[in-house]
């Protein structure tokens, strides 16, 4: 336990405060990532599908590249909700070594949202999976994560207009 | 089913869009509320607490009056679960009209959120419960609402600055 934690707010921001911020963050560099690399043919990973928001907004807004959700379990938004040859269903733990064999170092984004509730589970999950993500990414891949992850080579990027510093992370190969 | 659902937007537009969307201007309204409701010591009714961050924002931001929820079962977050004599728990068919007899037309402020993924069945719930909801406000009191309400007697107010027309609803009464 650090007396700070790397996230701590004011008291005065309410949890839907903190909530919007992260949503609001999460799109700015999200946005940011695809427009930075919307050269690359490389296939985008979207770490937890969750509800299914972000996986639509890729789908929205990206074309050309190829999308896979890495999920234990699906329960999104049936709207939301990707093909099963899209779906790479298991423990990341496992799924993403396999991913590393399968597709190389190709990936030109990356996104995760650990997105839980509680910070320090939140960063051990992000160390865990740190070292399992970064040989992913292919040359100038960008990874966005909701927490601060923990690479030995990638580059963290200033955060694009709009997105709140502690609210998202963009790092580069 | 109607062509154009009232909400309908453009398809550039991903369900992230939309999600901010409906935060941004929930905390707008809410925001607004809570200041032009500010001389009143009538209570506040949140109707549904679902994972509790307007609750909470509602707590961090409102001082003076009690504030009390309407839910079915609490599934909250911890930081946001109300104390068990701020809880109203039960269906809003019954619990609103009981509410009626034991606090008259007194509330400063209602809000809810009725949240679900399917228009029609918000709509229909919104006519459900706004004649309940309609006799609790007191004078002068306002509804914050994430839908469209079907009141007799209430105004409709001009939407303040930041909030998305479409995704959130204010009236007074």
């Amino acid at each position: 336990m650090t007396q700070t934690a790397p996230d701590a707010q004011p008291d005065t921001q309410s949890r839907l405060d903190l909530f919007i911020d992260r949503m609001v963050s999460q799109r700015a560099c999200l946005d940011f990532a695809i427009a930075e690399t919307a050269a690359q043919r490389g296939p985008i990973f979207e770490l937890g599908l969750g509800n299914g928001r972000t996986y639509h907004h890729l789908k929205t807004h990206v074309t050309g590249r190829d999308i896979y959700v890495f999920e234990r379990a699906v329960a999104s938004h049936p709207d939301s909700t990707p093909d099963d040859h899209q779906l790479i269903l298991g423990d990341v733990r496992e799924t993403l070594p396999a991913a590393l064999d399968r597709f190389g170092a190709t990936a030109s984004l990356i996104h995760a949202d650990l997105g839980g509730h509680n910070r320090e589970k939140n960063d051990a999950f992000a160390r865990l999976i740190s070292p399992l993500v970064e040989p992913l990414l292919g040359k100038g891949g960008l990874m966005v994560s909701s927490d601060r992850m923990y690479f030995e080579t990638l580059e963290e990027l200033p955060l694009p207009p709009g997105a709140v510093p502690g609210r998202c992370f963009v790092y580069r190969r």
